[in-house]
Formats: C-alpha cells, sequence, structure tokens
C-alpha cells in the first residue's frame, strides 16, 4: 500500500456491473455454490480449473465476432494479446484440447468460476458474474443427454426451487425443418427471430420474419414452434414439417420416453420454439424455467454440440452440458424467499469480563469448535448488557460467561440470548447438551 | 464460438505463470479451501467477495510504487484505467471504506480469492494464484492479535500440518530499536536486509548492512534480531535496545502470557528478526514455519496494522490478520504426504447391459445420492468387463448392474471392484448398508 497526505484521499468506488458482496449475501452465495457443487459431485462429476486470463487468440478465435466488443481484451507487459474469459466453454474446449489424453472419455466435469463481459448495465446484467457449467464430452450417446437434464432436476430440487418445467428440442431437427422449407440460407435470421419468441410474442416474430421471408413461409415457420398437443402430437408435426423421422426425432423420443419411465418432481415439455439462437448447439437444447417465476426466464440451459474443440484441434469431441446463472438463480431464490436468513457468524459467543480469563475463554472456543459449534470469543471492553444486545443484533444464540472470579474453576454460564435465560455452573460438556438440545 | 476451416487450427496454449487445473488437483485444492472456510467460519469469521477489476487509482494510489510493474492495468472499452487485482488487502481496505456503515465493529471477514502478479516466473512463482485471508478489523485489542495467531494454529491443525512454530515480534518495537540507534532514516534498507537474515545468512546480511551503516551499528542490529535465550531474555534485550518497556513490548508479553496459559499443539517464538520486510504492518507481526519442512520458508503471515483504509478515508480503522499462500501450502502437503489421494469420481458406478434399464438405473442412482452415495449411471456400450476395469482405473469403488432381464424386479447385483467378489439379488437398501459396510 502507498501512503498519501490527509487530504488527498483517493474515493473509494468500484467499477459499474462489478459488485461488492457483504458477508450476508456472499454467505447466501456460497451456500448455493456449495449446493450445486455437492449435487455436481454426487452425479459424478468432477471440478476443474483454468485461467482467467489467456491468449486472446485462444479465446475469440483468429476473426474475433459480435462478443468482441465486450472482451475485456489488452496486452500485458510482455505485449501479449491476453483476454479475461467471457464464458466457461471456451476454456474448457481449449482445456480439453490440451489435456484429452491425460483424461478418461467420457468425462464429466464442472466449472464454477467467475467470468466477465462489458454488457450494458441498464439492462440489469453485471459485467463480473459467476457461471456454474456441467458438461458431459467425448460421448454421442443419447443417454448423456438424459442425465444432463437429470443433473438439471437434482439441482432445481437442491437449492428447493420445486416446480421446474424443462422445455427441450432439438436443433438438428430444426434445421431439417429449415432445408426442407428452402429456409436453410436465412437461418442466421429466423434463429434470432424464434429465440426472441417468448419475450416478444407471435406477432412481432411473425413481423420480424415477414421482413425477410414469404408469408407462408413465416406461417410454416410458427406451426412449427408452436405447435398444440401433448408430445406424441407436437414429435409427429415435427417429423412431418422436417421430412420424417432423423436421428434428432429419435433422440427427442428416446429421451421423452426415458423421462416418463423416471419418477420426477418435475415437467418436461417438447417445445420447437427452443432453438438456443446462435449458439454452437447442434442436437438436444433444453431451457428450464421456475413454475412460480415464469416471467424472470430460464434459469439454467443447454444442449449438445458435435465438436467442442474444433477451433484448436481435429480430434472431434461431441458433448452435452448446461450452465446455471448463478445471479437469476439467486435473484429468483430471494423472490421465492429461499435464501437462508441465518447468517449468524458464530453459534456462540463467549464473553470474559476480566482479561485473566482470556486464555480460559479460548480453551473453552476450542472445546466447542471440536464439537461442531462455532465460537467467537469477545474482546471488547464493554458491559455484559451492551455485548448481549449487541451479539443478539448479529444473530448469535448464545452467550456463554466466563468471568474473573470463575477463571479457577471449571464451571459457566450460559444465556440465550432471545429468551434471556440463564443457567449457571454448567460444565462445558453440559453447556454442549443444552445448545444442541436447544437448536434442534 | 468461432469457426474456422480445418487446416487453420489455433494451437491451445496458456499463458506462462498460469495454470489448468485437472480434477485430481482441483479436487485436492478445494478440498483445502474448504478446510480453511470451515475453520474460519468456526472462529465467527465470515466471508466477503470484491470485484476481480477495480480502476487503477484505488488499487495502486495516485502515484504508484514497487509493485505496479507487476500489475495487470488497461483501458478498458469506457477509457477507465483499470487493474486486476493484486493481493486481497487493498480490495478489503476499499470495502472498508465504503461500507463501514453497514457491518459491526469488529469485523472478522475471511477472502479465499484468486490475485494476479506478472511475477518473474523463473522463481517458481504463479502469475495467477489464491490467496487466503482473514483479518480482525476496527479494534487495538491484543486479543484480536492472540485470536489471529490461534486461527493460525487451528487452520493448520485441521489441514493436518501438524508441528508448526510461530515466530513472532513486533514492528513498532523495531522502529523503537531503529530511532535509539540513529537508525531511523535507513530503515527501508535496514528492513529489506533484515528480511532475507533467513535466506541469505547472517554474514550476507553483516556485508549489506555494512554497505550503509558502521560496523558497530550494524553489530548491534544483528544483536537485536539475533539474540539468546528464551521468551524472558528476550524480551528483556528486546526493551533493552529498544530504550525500555513500550506498547510493542507489552503487547508482546501479554501475547505470550496468554499463549502459555492455553494449550497448543505448537510452538511460539519471539523472534526480532521477523519483520515482515517493508509491509504495511506496524505492531505484532507473525509468521508460521512447517517444522518438517523449514526451507519452504513461511506458510501463512501477517500482523498488526494502525490504519487499514487510510488512502480512501479519514476513518481509522486499525486491525490484524494474516494471509495463507494456497500454493505453498499445497506443495508442503504434497511433500509430507497430506494430500487426499481418494479422487473417485463416484462412489458407484450403475451398468445397464440393455438400454432398456437405463431409467431404472436412474431410479437406482437417485436412491443411493440421497443416502449420500455418490453414484453415476454408465451409457457405454462395451463389455462389462471392460468397464469394470475402467471403473476400477478411476477410483471408483463398487458396480451395480442391472442387466435387462432383471428390469422388472427389482433386485440388484453389487461388484466390490477391487476384490471381484459380487453379491446378487440385493434390494436397493441392502445395497446401502453393503456399502456403507465395506467402507467403514
Amino acid at each position: 500500500m502507498h501512503s498519501v497526505s490527509m487530504d488527498e484521499k483517493i474515493e473509494p468506488r468500484i467499477l459499474k456491473g462489478f459488485r461488492d458482496f457483504l458477508p450476508e449475501r456472499e454467505l447466501q452465495r456460497r451456500a448455493i455454490q456449495r449446493t450445486l457443487e455437492e449435487t455436481f459431485r454426487s452425479f459424478g462429476f468432477v471440478p476443474i480449473d483454468t485461467p482467467v486470463l489467456e491468449y486472446a487468440d485462444v479465446l475469440l478465435g483468429k476473426g474475433g465476432g459480435e462478443t468482441d466488443k465486450q472482451v475485456y481484451q489488452f496486452n500485458d507487459r510482455g505485449k501479449r494479446d491476453v483476454a479475461m474469459r467471457f464464458d466457461l466453454t471456451v476454456p474448457f474446449a481449449r482445456f480439453m484440447a490440451m489435456h484429452q489424453n491425460e483424461l478418461s472419455l467420457p468425462f464429466k466435469r464442472y466449472h464454477i468460476a467467475k467470468a466477465w463481459r462489458g454488457e450494458n448495465t441498464q439492462r440489469g446484467r453485471y459485467r463480473e458474474f459467476i457461471q456454474c457449467d456441467f458438461d458431459i464430452v467425448g460421448t454421442e450417446s443419447v443417454y448423456a443427454d438424459l442425465e444432463v437434464m437429470l443433473l438439471m432436476v437434482s439441482v432445481f430440487e437442491a437449492v428447493g426451487t420445486c416446480g421446474i418445467t424443462i422445455r427441450f428440442s432439438d436443433r438438428g431437427v430444426f434445421n431439417g425443418f429449415l432445408d426442407r422449407a428452402g429456409l436453410a440460407s436465412r437461418s442466421v435470421d429466423i434463429l434470432r427471430a424464434v429465440d426472441k419468441l417468448g419475450k416478444i410474442g407471435k406477432g412481432a416474430v411473425m413481423e420480424i420474419l415477414t421482413g425477410f421471408t414469404s408469408q407462408d413461409q413465416a406461417d410454416r415457420i410458427l406451426e412449427f414452434i408452436e405447435p398444440d398437443g401433448d408430445f406424441t402430437e407436437v414429435i409427429a408435426r415435427m417429423e412431418e414439417l422436417s421430412g420424417g423421422a432423423s436421428p434428432g426425432t429419435v433422440r427427442l423420443r428416446t429421451i421423452y420416453g426415458a423421462l416418463s419411465e423416471i419418477e420426477s418432481p418435475c415437467s418436461f415439455v417438447l417445445d420447437p420454439s427452443i432453438t438456443r439462437g446462435l449458439d454452437y448447439y447442434t442436437g438436444t437444447v433444453y431451457e428450464t424455467f421456475l413454475d412460480a417465476l415464469p416471467d424472470i426466464g430460464s434459469v439454467c440451459s443447454g444442449g449438445r454440440y458435435d465438436d467442442l474443440a474444433s477451433l484448436y484441434t481435429s480430434t472431434h469431441i461431441p458433448g452435452v452440458g448446461a450452465s446455471v446463472g448463478l445471479d437469476r438463480l439467486m435473484a429468483a431464490m430471494e423472490e421465492l424467499g429461499l435464501l437462508g436468513l441465518s447468517t449468524a457468524p458464530a453459534q456462540v459467543i463467549i464473553l470474559s469480563i476480566d482479561d485473566s480469563a482470556i486464555p480460559r475463554c479460548h480453551r473453552l472456543a476450542a472445546g466447542l469448535r471440536s464439537s461442531g459449534i462455532s465460537a467467537e470469543v469477545s474482546f471488547e471492553k464493554r458491559k455484559p448488557v451492551q455485548l448481549f444486545t449487541a451479539a443478539e443484533k448479529r444473530g448469535i444464540p448464545f452467550a456463554l460467561i466466563c468471568d474473573g472470579a470463575a477463571a479457577t474453576e471449571e464451571t459457566v454460564t450460559i444465556r440465550e440470548l432471545s429468551t434471556r435465560e440463564s443457567r449457571s455452573g454448567l460444565s462445558l460438556d453440559d453447556c454442549i447438551r443444552y445448545i444442541r438440545s436447544r437448536q434442534s
């Protein structure tokens, strides 16, 4: 740190689109991350990590594209053209190209980490955000697609957001339909328009489409993406409009058949309007919606891709995966009242009226901690009643009092701060039992 | 992702000083982080998070200094002068200046996160590394200094590196000594030289010192930093050479007295050569050494500072804290054989010979997971013996076999892969009991 004279303070401030996390919020965010991580692990997924900074050409390709303007890119002091990662997929592709021989395939990995995009913050987006990605690579099995869907369900069960609907489709089938309708050359524009259906509605999509297709073609596109009926009827209509059964429709039938046999607390809806826009998916695509909050959009999206690492290697690495947006998930959980409110720094505060008892307080704290009870030793020189009030305000449920006179004997007084009830003459073991009995 | 034609692959590579973490290593790193985090929490410390990117003047001050050449600094697309954090202390100072009114003091926080420095990688240093910082701010109590030391001990106990020595001293006492010896004006050079004692030895330090002091002054400096004797003798000599008892020597006596009363598995040595070089500490300073690996240097260092956020605010925020270098700690744990070797992606792999049994496999997997047993469903079309071998190689201890014929009945076969022993006709509950019995 550098010193400056009193009169030239630097204004403490943070960049637009970046955030500080205070303890209450950070505890909640870490609890969610841990739940996601434990769910991923329970399915046999393992974590990796990659650098935040990479060579710009590795992250952006030689050409560059639409995302580039949002990327934090610069020359480092060694004049290397570098960039901060803007997602976890591109670094994973580079990782697989480099380490494919060190890993056994199929490889199931998760990665929970920050990424950065210089987005327009007016849309409520952040420039620094945490992504939670999970993928199965090195397999074309449709049962990997199924497993990713089941893991998505388990993630939402684990965080307590019951009532979810996974809307899924197949990008290959959509491409087959476009081919057959003679619209393949306009697929980029059509995908852009179709991706907006949920946000802008049917009429507005129709208007965009008729800007570059005939009315008849636009009708057929809307007929494809908005069919009526249950799974059997929708898949039949998709087959009809895309030229019959194809690998994509077989995948959809297999997935739906297996899902029907597995008891699941959530709904699976075949929805041909799900295409994931301009993303790199080539097969199954999915989006996840919370039934209680449909307007917040998809909280977990993903799909199957043909070849993850084609930018770097000629080894063909197919895979399937999905990504949870932690900010959107946290916002949803907050709205649903699912964020834990217990943010007590510790379960017990140990007070010593006299400094000479502080070593004994630390011995007691160590005893509580070894029984799994978090404890802090107060060293503030304030009246007990003030310390009780301050501790209660911080959410600490119990105070343990070690006064100077009692320093020679091995008993203490415990006080439940909410009820103001005290018990004296307790041993450490008595305290532990008492705390457990009051918390169960 | 952007597509390129087959013949212009981009070489997959990472920047010098940056690292990929493959699952085995990342699992170990995350396990250590989790242990640290749980230890911090057990003492009532709470987590915060701050942005990776900040305004450059906020991180570096208006002047800039020695670290600046190592900082990743650039102009973002909005022409803001920004930098990636190079430690967690400066962002914490800025955080406290901004949020002091939202927090109750004393405030005990930890922060485990990445930081970046463009260090010379030839010294085995990394340009991207994880810091684990913990601090108590808003108090001048010497018992906060004590608590940080006790937490350091608990951290090393928790990760299993028994046999540690915390060497501590007081920077204020050292400054008092320099004043009295008429050397205050050379304190920067002297601190630089003294900080090298452990690395280069007494003779080399003497040589540096006599470059700008008299032989007599250099002798006195070495006499101060290398005294003989136990705590009582060393503190007496420090008092003598620094002009008598001072707030610093009183702090040292109080800390040592309290430590002597608390049973601790580690050694505490008053060592006046500990000054933490040019760091911003003003009071107690500490370094931690592993008795089994003294040569790797301090694995956790810290101290007391007068005024954390003076760069940003005139509010006086004193505090005390320390930082664990995760890379050095992991390297030490590896050398001591303390890194867990169990890196199995899951405890059970469920095999289905026939695809029609896959839904049933997923139901079984869900049952195992809800009992806390991680399970993956294999969808590979290979012979069971090949799947057994592959699973065993990945460290998975058990296979559960669901063949097509058995799909209608609710029993399965379990196989322990290491012993090749199988048991058939088991229910899910039988399997859970069997797995638990074999693992205990």
